[in-house]
């Protein structure tokens, strides 16, 4: 691999007390797959170095999708308008068991072609035929957090699979594949299947992924059901005590967050607002649970609920929301908002000590963007372009592991047009829907 | 002006009951500056017709921005992350006094040059010097609704001049400009300016846009100075007399909607959701207020609250939060999100009978969507698409009276380079900041 230099652009890094600031005109130095240096512009290019020209390029971490479901991208525009009993057991669910190994391959790299597009490098995944998805991740060049979505009417043996799938990929495609036990959520699995997911992330060193406390409706039926809060279920089954990854927590109690309190250390929210928003799941208080330590971060969730994969959507819609909930417009300045898109989701993920920062060390996962359309003329405050301006559209370049994916918008490791046409091909099977045949019946 | 054939596109038009509805592969005729006839395409294209290709299109009416202060894209950037009063005392108004006519001649170019990328075929434009903005107008080929903002400040020789710009530019650029008197709010113009304002409106037969019950503070703050709502101070002063649009109404009461219902013949409401997301000025009724017949149409607001230009996020900010709010998401579904955006902000505007809507007698101003993006695929649900997965940067073709504005986003009516040059040139000064040079004060 090449060593290259981002040449003269503006990089969003770390000012010495930590905040994040634009530091301007910098040349970023990759060496393999990290970030050797980053310095003021105009210094000599090294021989055998490639340039890739950053002028008036911002370059900030690749953006991290904390949750979702990639190749649920196949059903986008299915689900509309319905309440999320009715989006569970007439839509998704039913949907779902249309789907082959094959379309969850073409719908994976589908979701991964729109993410790179959209300057996304790393998404933390929670679906089915996952191994396939781990082969999408491996084609595309991304990193990737993968887990085997299980709900107990799967049973152990299935669940022992999808722990056999976490170990046999952990630390694949050269290290940008991690993997994580994924059941589902307190609802769709017992306390027993919950103990166990948890006995096999603890046998493999590995985390959890799950839903919880998704709304609160969800969180008031488990307390009349059993006593108990989701994040309090979870407390009780183990699943607390490994790194865990929790979707979406809208529903969270006070006591939740004293809870989740204790377990800061590895505990992270993925905080998916556009979702929560169009099922009107109500807003997760993610100002409380960041006072209280826990890391937040932005994700999509699948696309038929956001009905795209679009990072920079979260993190303006995430920003707005919390000025409007608080009712304050000085609530989640721009600063804080794009920490929580870099190391707050990086953080969330465990993986803070890696990726979402621009700092010598850190792996060369980096995108620029290109700051010079209208809609971000004149240029006065970059870093409120990036929350507010910014479109997916405008990401220029996007580099994983030190390895240019995308570059002037060309992909240069998937396939575009045969993967548009592969997904084309399979929409309307896509499309039937047999509510008597579905993979799961939601009953919080 | 040549004839025009939009070719196999698929098109947003009424079905017979009046609902919107999307009818695929369709041919759009285009004669002279009006809609002849839309039909399924595959007859021969008459000769001397021009074509423009459609297929894997989506062919809508173009969006209209109801309200918008277009040149404050010079200050885009410059004011984040404070509340309204700040945001007027120590942002705004100091920095409007910077302006000089020049200025707003470029400020308003590079804000029809983003929009018109994002396919806005109209604006509402509430701003000074407002001559140069309809010369931008008239350059650009865009239609615009021109209203000179007044403060009672400026006294009444200058509201008079005001009066004679509209009455100079009505019908302008073709019949493209239409004008109207723009007292700025209830809170800066006091009642015998507000009546002199009806008084020019009804002379030159026009209408009033203006700014009323921003928030509820504002609200507040009227009913404890004066023991009258905005709204009724607009009608107690003969405002509501006449056809009026009014930006914003986060803060009415109960009883102004029965007012503005009283008065829906001529009454419509510019709706700009990000702007009062980012100001946390609460969300309007919109939903009450159209139970009361009353039009609502979509807006951004200016670039330094929003901070850009983008109707099609303002419509699907529109769409998430009445679920949100509701606290439903069978609210807003996706038709009445589009009837808004397009037949609800032409009604706004007084304009219904001739813009917002694809059919035969239509002015022909529409656009078409680019729905070939790995964010559209598979296209199950183009309506949801529009509403949902849509980005300004998906614009391919905008078209205004017949004539094409901008084709495959190449422009050819503005010189993107000169005015972004333009614009670069005066930054520097544009973010000059003499707290004691303001405009006027923020004192509701």
């Amino acid at each position: 691999m090449t060593d290259t230099l981002v040449r003269d652009c503006h990089a969003l890094v770390p000012d010495p007390s930590g905040s994040l600031t634009l530091a301007r005109n910098q040349d970023i130095l990759v060496r393999g797959n990290r970030i050797a240096e980053i310095r003021p512009t105009g210094r000599p290019v090294e021989p055998g170095v490639t340039v890739l020209e950053g002028h008036r390029m911002l370059a900030m971490p690749g953006l991290i999708n904390t949750h979702a479901h990639v190749p649920m991208v196949l059903f986008r525009g299915l689900a509309e308008d319905v309440p999320i009993e009715r989006w569970f057991n007439e839509f998704i669910w039913p949907l779902e068991s249309n789907l082959t190994e094959e379309d969850v391959y073409w719908g994976a790299q589908l979701g991964l072609l729109e993410m790179i597009e959209g300057g996304v490098t790393t998404v933390a995944d929670h679906y089915f035929f996952m191994d396939r998805v781990a082969q999408a991740v491996e084609q595309a060049g991304t990193r990737a957090h993968l887990g085997w979505a299980m709900f107990a009417s799967r049973g152990y043996k299935a669940l022992a699979d999808s722990a056999a799938f976490a170990e046999h990929w952990k630390g694949g495609a050269g290290g940008r594949i991690t993997t994580c036990m994924a059941p589902h959520a307190p609802y769709t699995c017992d306390d027993g299947f919950l103990r166990a997911s948890v006995g096999h992330a603890n046998r493999l060193g590995l985390g959890i992924h799950i839903h919880a406390a998704e709304e609160m409706n969800q969180t008031l039926a488990s307390v009349q059901k059993r006593g108990l809060t989701p994040i309090q279920v979870l407390e009780d089954t183990g699943v607390l005590s490994v790194p865990v990854l929790i979707a979406h927590a809208c529903g969270l109690m006070p006591q939740d967050i004293d809870v989740l309190a204790k377990r800061r250390a590895h505990v992270g929210i993925a905080h998916a607002p556009k979702t929560y928003l169009k099922l009107a799941m109500g807003i997760a208080p993610i100002r409380a649970l960041r006072k209280a330590g826990v890391a937040v971060g932005l994700a999509t969730d699948g696309a038929v609920s956001n009905n795209t994969l679009d990072v920079f959507e979260s993190l303006r819609l995430m920003a707005l929301m919390q000025k409007h909930e608080a009712l304050d417009p000085e609530v989640m300045p721009i600063s804080e908002a794009l920490d929580i898109a870099t190391r707050g989701s990086a953080a969330a993920l465990g993986m803070g000590e890696r990726i979402g920062t621009l700092a010598p060390g850190y792996q060369a996962d980096l995108i620029l963007v290109d700051t010079r359309g209208a809609h971000w003329q004149p240029p006065h405050n970059l870093t409120a372009g990036l929350v507010y301006s910014a479109r997916a559209s405008d990401v220029h370049t996007v580099m994983v592991d030190g390895r240019v994916l995308m570059s002037e918008r060309r992909h240069l490791t998937l396939d575009k047009e045969r993967i548009l046409a592969e997904v084309a091909g399979t929409m309307e099977r896509m499309a039937r829907r047999v509510p008597e045949s579905r993979i799961q019946r939601y009953e919080p």
